[in-house]
């Protein structure tokens, strides 16, 4: 079961290697615009893509300058927002960006973009899809275990990462 | 360099696969255990390896009956305690562990175990080794950037998780 967790990760981290490298470019130039104007970067994040929150903050590969989010949070237009949750659809995280974007805050999320989501009328000036919209364990029953939508997230995080130390050390 | 970090991150995968079945077999007992005593599974984490105990508690493969720990937590010889730290000399996490055992408690620590660590000298009934003991990607300076103990730590979560649902499925 494990081996098809793998294999099946493994095509999921090369799809987003592929397809997101103009997203993390522009999420890693929005970071590093907040960075050099001594802005802050906010992590907020729902349930399990709370992970996210804690590698930004407080992880070994941590953004400089960044913080949770919370509600008292008196965003700038300095400031960046990284917003993630399951689903680009999750309400609670529209609505944070949605009231970041009032503060001429910059604001970015990380999580899945389902077929259909109309990720235009969401408030992100850039979306780094994690590609996890299904189980990757199909089980007898017809359905799929084993989401992997905090391990994807911390994925694309860090590529993010990569990308921004990277422009931060061209500076 | 996504690409280095993938390299080797699916290599520390591999590694994991092959190194800790035994461990994450022993993990999933307890837990099943205390599963089926009504016992509570209890998760903490130290800085970024929160990412292991949102998913335990709050993700699309959380442990049913589970819970953050905090210090008002009242444990029973039922429940058991998985701590997660980066690395598996972390004092915080054996100091909870230690606590956990004078209640009867099993305890469970994700973590890496660097070379030269006695684990048998820490409050832990089982370690998952994660494996993340170095960054992954070499820099011009010599050190290394991108140590990847959040995502490893989802990782190992992941093979107990698949585990012991299927455990659970036997009963």
């Amino acid at each position: 079961m494990l081996k098809i967790f793998s294999t099946q990760l493994a095509g999921i981290f090369q799809n987003i290697e592929k397809s997101s490298e103009e997203a993390v470019e522009d999420a890693a130039r929005l970071l590093a615009q907040s960075l050099v104007s001594d802005g802050t970067v906010y992590f907020h994040g729902t349930d399990e893509m709370m992970a996210v929150a804690y590698e930004g903050v407080t992880g070994p590969n941590a953004i400089p300058s960044s913080h949770f989010y919370d509600e008292k949070t008196a965003l700038t237009a300095m400031d960046t927002v990284i917003v993630s949750a399951r689903f680009a659809a999750c309400e609670k995280s529209a609505a944070i960006a949605g009231a970041a974007r009032e503060a001429g805050t910059r604001t970015i999320f990380i999580g899945a973009a389902e077929k259909g989501t109309d990720l235009d009328s969401l408030p992100y000036d850039v979306v780094l899809d994690t590609k996890a919209v299904r189980g990757l364990i199909p089980q007898d029953d017809g359905t799929r275990t084993a989401l992997p939508s905090a391990i994807c997230g911390l994925y694309v995080y860090q590529a993010l990462h990569i990308t921004v130390s990277e422009y931060l050390e061209e500076i």
